[in-house]
């Protein structure tokens, strides 16, 4: 099972995607959102599926497909948790997860056209891991408690830009993350249940060039480490993001250019799916 | 006039304070959001009130206040933007501004309890100016245009934990600022049209100790100036809260000590009202 937002920005309607079949969620919940989250969504759904309350829809392939989640309340990121990463950024691995934030208004659809920013030299891409919240929490007193407080795993793209993020920000990476559209997520959201977190190839390309080759294995930091952790400091709430961090393999490495209108990034992470992004010019 | 939200936390509703006197807004809009924000708040409540279709409030000094926005899209704030600040915190002033960001989830009424996080030893305080923007804005080509945008203002605290903001953060400051309860916002809203944002002092002390004392005209950099650089990296949505920066005179200084359970902060600004905090000890 498999939960999805379809349609044009905006007016996305919430689907579940069962053995290869769309079904129109609404009878069930009017969006997958923190209410919906952190309500037993695959419970709910499973019954709702057995009982043929839900309508397949026929043209589900046609149509836009949203972030897979509503607009979340907080997106926090962790800052250089692949060891190889880090050092491509020329910094030492961290001893304790690093944290910073994008505005909920980044989050987009994974195949929507991302625009590079006026002025930006330095686009770039990182393929991560999202986890999404299920239910309310803070100061856990495990890691193994995390569990509890998360509903699934979606696709994300943290597109970055460098000169904001590092040259023109006086230290504090936010300003290089909040770009409009910054944030492709999706195309689905996969129930905790279904995934092992912990084991999970993720990868990027540029114009079909390989760019990032990775596995969750070698996050510094794992996903029960991370949301443990962030419960010391902030309070989650049912639908938040939280993007687990990238790899080697962006252009920040200076192995690579940055993006220019009309490059074509995809990104793709074993089970979660996988996304495709043409980079366009900024227009007024 | 100014706008508030009175009632208990989670079911606050909208009101309008016009002479001293209390009115239900609730005919006008469901509650003090970016909907409501965008679409000529002044104009529609004075005509409302002209034509006496808004019921007067009796009991309105009995019930609690809430924060005066809705739980925004974005809490965005500037650093080090008054220089005796930036000294006392041993960095230079910024010759470009400085963005973090708080989760949208911090703000909470002026005169809530504030829980000093658990196994926090450097709990601070910071009176500051907010921005409350009024229509969504990217990319705008100078700052007097910014003036279009802006709602309004209001008097916030940007409770911080230092040792979590500049200690165990890899100097994101992030960590420190999104706590449960750090962003006492309000009593009121108060139309951009009614306030100089350049030439207004704001204050603040601990157990009646005063703490602070400076004026907007020291910010380094202006409100029109910040609107205009932050339009520049993200779109600026409805009833997004901008932070100003805080002046000297919080305990990061060294001449004071930190927050301990049963202190009691209080903040002013001219003009924008004034908040009271009891902060208390963290239990589960």
């Amino acid at each position: 099972m498999k939960f999805a937002r379809l349609g044009e920005a905006g007016s996305e309607i919430p689907v579940v995607v069962d053995e290869g079949r769309y079904y129109d969620l609404r009878s069930v919940t009017s969006d997958v959102n923190g209410d919906f989250l952190a309500s037993d969504p695959v419970d709910r759904t499973r019954a709702a599926l057995d009982a043929g309350e839900l309508p397949e829809l026929a043209d589900a392939e046609g149509l836009r497909i949203g972030a897979p989640i509503a607009r979340p309340s907080a997106v926090i990121c962790i800052g250089m948790n692949y060891a190889a990463h880090a050092a491509e950024s020329g910094s030492e691995p961290p001893t304790i997860p690093i944290l910073f934030l994008k505005t909920p208004n980044t989050v987009v659809g994974p195949n929507d056209a991302v625009t590079i920013p006026r002025g930006s030299e330095k686009t770039d891409w990182e393929v991560e891991l999202g986890v999404v919240i299920g239910t309310r929490t803070a100061y856990l007193d495990s890691p193994e408690e995390a569990d509890a407080h998360i509903a699934g795993y979606v696709l994300a793209n943290d597109v970055s830009e460098r000169t904001f993020q590092l040259e023109v920000s006086g230290g504090q990476w936010s300003k290089g993350k909040i770009a409009a559209g910054f944030n492709p997520t999706g195309p689905w959201l996969v129930p905790a249940s279904e995934i092992d977190s912990t084991n999970l190839g993720l990868r990027s390309w540029v114009n079909g060039e390989p760019r990032q080759d990775s596995n969750t294995a070698d996050l510094i930091f794992d996903v029960r480490t991370i949301v443990h952790h962030l419960s010391q400091y902030v309070t989650l709430e049912p639908g938040d993001l939280i993007l687990t961090g990238t790899p080697q393999g962006v252009a920040l490495s200076g192995k690579y250019p940055y993006l220019k209108p009309g490059d074509v990034v995809e990104v793709e992470i074993d089970g979660l799916g996988r996304q495709r992004q043409e980079f366009v010019a900024w227009a007024r």
